[in-house]
C-alpha cells in the first residue's frame, strides 16, 4: 500500500489548490500510489495523523479545486529544524505506520527549509524508504532560482485590476487628493510593482529603495501641481534610511505616509486602501497562466516524487527564451532557496518613485495576460469546502 | 438644434456608466435630439459649460462604457437649493444658450433633490422649454419607491464574493481568531446584508439595530467556543443606544469592535478588512442584472425625456410579481424620494446578529445571480478613459 502524502503550509494563495489538484490528477492518470492522502494543516496536522483521502476525487471536484482560493488542506506556520529532532522522528514513524513513501510539501521558503531538513535527516539516519519533495508557492514572488512563484501571477493580476478600478473611482471628483494603495510585500516589491501594469500609477514606493521623505513629498507636490491628483502604490515593507520598517504594530506604512502628507501640509486629503487578505484569494481575478502552471507544477512534483534520488528537491519554473511566453519545469535542491530573498533588480526600478522599467513590464505582462475561466454557482465562484472543516 | 444633456453626480458606482450608455444608444436609435452632450462633474461643470459630445459614440465604446466603473463624466457633491437661485438662473441660461431641452441627471438622493428643485423653479418662472429628469443610482440601495437602486446589485455581488474568498483565506490556520469585514452603508444595511449570500457569515451587525456590546461579545464567545473562528460583517454606520455612530474621525467601526474584543479579553486575535472604494467599482464582479437594468433605465429616461409633462420625474424600477425575476420601469415624482432612507425591514433581520431572513435572501439572490461578461484587454477589464481627463 504505497501512499503519497500532500500538505500545504504558510500563507495561502489563489492557486495553491491547483497544485494539489495536479498531484491528485497525476496519480489518477498514473496509479503509482495506492492512495493520495492530504495532510491537514501542514506538518502540525501530520504530526497528529490528521489525513483525508483524495485518491478518487471526481473530475468536477478537481476542476473546482483548481479555482478555490486558499489552502483547502489548511495551513500552518510551523517549521521543522535542528531543535525538533524528536518531531522528525515522530513524522517518519507516522509515515512508516501509514505506508507513506513521500511527502510533497507545498509552501514558501520555510516549507522548503522543512523539506531540506527532513531529507537530510533521513539521509543521515540512513532511512531510505521515505522522501520529501517541495513545491514552491508564494504571492510575494521572492524565491530565488525560479522565474516566478506560483500564486504571484494571480495576485499581480488582482492588484493591477484593483489599481485601475480604484483609480477610476478616485478621479471622479475635482478635489485635490492623494490615494495610497498598500500591497503586501515585506522585503520585495513584486506585488506593488504589478500595480503599474494598469498604467495609472503616479508614484511607486518599494522596499528595494530607501524611503526618502523629502524626495517623496516633492514628487507628490509635482504630481498634484500637474493634475490635482496623485495615485501612489506602496509595499507594506518600505523602510527608512536605517533599514527600519515605516509600519509599526499600531499603524500601517500607508497610514504613516498619509499622516506625513497631511502633517507637512503637502495635501490635506489623503485616502488609504490596504488590500489585506483579498489580494491573495481573489478567484474572480485568477490568472490563467497561474492556474495552469500551479496545476502543472503539481503534475511535475508527482512525477519526480517517484524517483528516490529526488529526495530533498524542489520543482522550479524556468521561462524559456522564446518570443511567445512559455516555461519549463526542472528540479533544484530545496536548500538552495532558503535564507535568501529575491528582490526586484535595481535597474528595473525607475528613479524618483516613477515606477518600473520596460523589462519589468515585459516580465509581468505575460503572467497576468489571460484570465482563468471561473465556474459560478448561484452567483458566486464555485469552491470546494475546505477539507479541514467537518 | 435640440440637445439632451446628461450628467452624473454623487458617489460613483460600477454601473452608473451603463445608464449613460443607454441614453446615448437610445438617441442613436431614435434621433430625437441633434446632440447628446455629457456635462462634466455634474452641476459644477455644467455651470462652467464643460461639455463633451457623446452623440456618435461607437458601438464598441458604448459596450465598453457599460463595463467601465465610476462616473465617466466625473461627479460632484454639489446640490442646488433655495439658496442657489442665482445658479438656477445661470443654469437655465446656459441650457438656452446651447439649445439644451433636457437635463437627465443620474445620481442619488441629493441629485433627485436637484432635479425636483430645478423642475419647480422653471415651472414657477413659467419657463416651458427646458426640463429635468432624474435617474437613480446608489450602491447603498437606500432610496424609497424603487425595488432596488442601480449600482447596488454589483456591489452586493462583489461583497458576497469577497466575504466568501476572505473566509476561505481566514480559516486556513488553526488559531483562534475573529475576522471583521466592514462594508459601506451609513444608515442602511443593504450592502452588509449582501455578504450573507455567501452563506459563511457568522455575525452580521447592521445600522438598523442598536449595537449592544454585551450581546455582541456573548455571540462572539459562543461562536468561538463552537468553531474557534468567527467571521463578522458590519456596516460602517452601526450606532450605539444613543444613536451615535461607533466610528469617529480617527477610527472605523470595525477597528472599534476589534479593540472592544481585544480589550475585554474575548479573543486576542482580530483581523479587520475595510472594503473602501473597491466595493463600488469592481467591474470584475459586475452583476449582469445590474448592468442590463442600468442600461435599460437609461433607455427609459431618454424615452420619458421626450415628453414635457415628465419634467421633475424620476425613473423607478418595480419588481414584477412573477416566479422568474423580472422588472418594469415607471415614473415617480423626484421629490418623493428625498429626505427619506429605505432601511432593511425589521422582520428581515434575525435576532442576536444571526444574519438575514429567507425573504432577504430571496430579494438579493436574483440581483447577484449572473455575472456580466467583461471584455479584457492586456489582462485588465477594458475601460473608457474618463471624459474629464484630457
Amino acid at each position: 500500500m504505497a501512499k503519497c502524502l500532500v500538505a500545504q503550509s504558510e500563507g495561502p494563495s489563489t492557486t495553491v489548490n491547483a497544485t494539489l489538484a495536479g498531484i491528485v490528477k497525476a496519480n489518477q492518470l498514473n496509479h503509482y500510489y495506492d492512495q493520495v492522502l492530504g495532510g491537514l494543516n501542514g506538518i502540525e496536522g501530520i504530526l497528529c495523523e490528521r489525513f483525508v483521502d483524495l485518491t478518487n476525487m471526481s473530475e468536477y471536484d478537481n476542476r473546482i479545486l483548481c479555482q478555490t482560493p486558499a489552502s483547502a488542506l489548511g495551513s500552518c506556520r510551523y517549521k521543522l529544524t535542528r531543535t525538533s529532532i524528536q518531531e522528525c522522528d515522530k513524522l517518519v514513524k507516522i509515515m512508516h505506520k501509514h505506508d507513506i513513501e513521500v511527502l510533497i510539501y507545498i509552501g514558501g521558503i520555510d516549507s522548503m527549509d522543512t523539506v531540506a531538513f527532513l531529507s537530510e535527516y533521513v539521509k543521515e539516519k540512513e532511512i531510505d524508504d521515505v522522501r520529501f519533495i517541495g513545491v514552491p508557492k508564494t504571492i510575494d514572488n521572492d524565491l530565488m532560482y525560479i522565474d516566478h512563484c506560483p500564486g504571484y501571477a494571480s495576485s499581480a493580476k488582482y492588484i493591477a485590476i484593483t489599481a485601475l478600478q480604484t483609480w477610476l473611482d478616485f478621479n471622479v471628483y475635482t478635489r485635490k487628493e492623494v490615494f495610497i494603495l498598500e500591497t503586501m510585500g515585506k522585503d520585495a516589491g513584486w506585488l506593488a510593482a504589478s500595480a503599474c501594469l494598469s498604467n495609472i500609477v503616479d508614484l511607486l514606493v518599494l522596499p528595494e529603495t530607501v524611503f526618502d521623505e523629502t524626495l517623496f513629498l516633492s514628487e507628490i507636490k509635482k504630481c498634484i501641481r500637474k493634475k490635482n491628483k496623485c495615485y501612489v502604490v506602496i509595499s507594506e515593507g518600505i523602510k527608512d534610511i536605517n533599514g527600519n520598517y515605516l509600519a509599526d504594530k499600531k499603524m500601517s506604512a500607508a497610514n504613516k505616509l498619509k499622516n506625513l502628507i497631511i502633517d507637512t501640509n503637502t495635501v490635506s486629503r489623503v485616502k488609504v486602501m490596504e488590500l489585506s487578505s483579498i489580494q491573495r484569494c481573489s478567484a474572480s481575478c485568477q490568472s490563467l497562466v497561474d492556474m495552469d502552471e500551479a496545476f502543472n507544477i503539481g503534475l511535475c512534483a508527482y512525477m519526480h516524487s517517484l524517483n528516490a534520488e529526488n529526495n530533498g528537491y524542489m520543482v522550479t519554473i524556468n521561462r524559456k527564451n522564446t518570443k511567445q511566453y512559455d516555461v519549463e519545469y526542472s528540479l533544484i535542491k530545496a536548500n538552495m532557496v532558503i535564507n535568501k530573498v529575491k528582490t526586484l533588480p535595481k535597474e528595473w526600478i525607475l528613479d524618483n518613485y516613477q515606477g518600473i522599467s520596460q523589462e519589468a513590464y515585459d516580465y509581468i505582462q505575460p503572467l497576468i495576460d489571460k484570465k482563468a475561466d471561473i465556474i459560478y454557482e448561484d452567483g458566486l465562484p464555485a469552491y470546494i469546502k475546505p477539507y479541514y472543516i467537518n
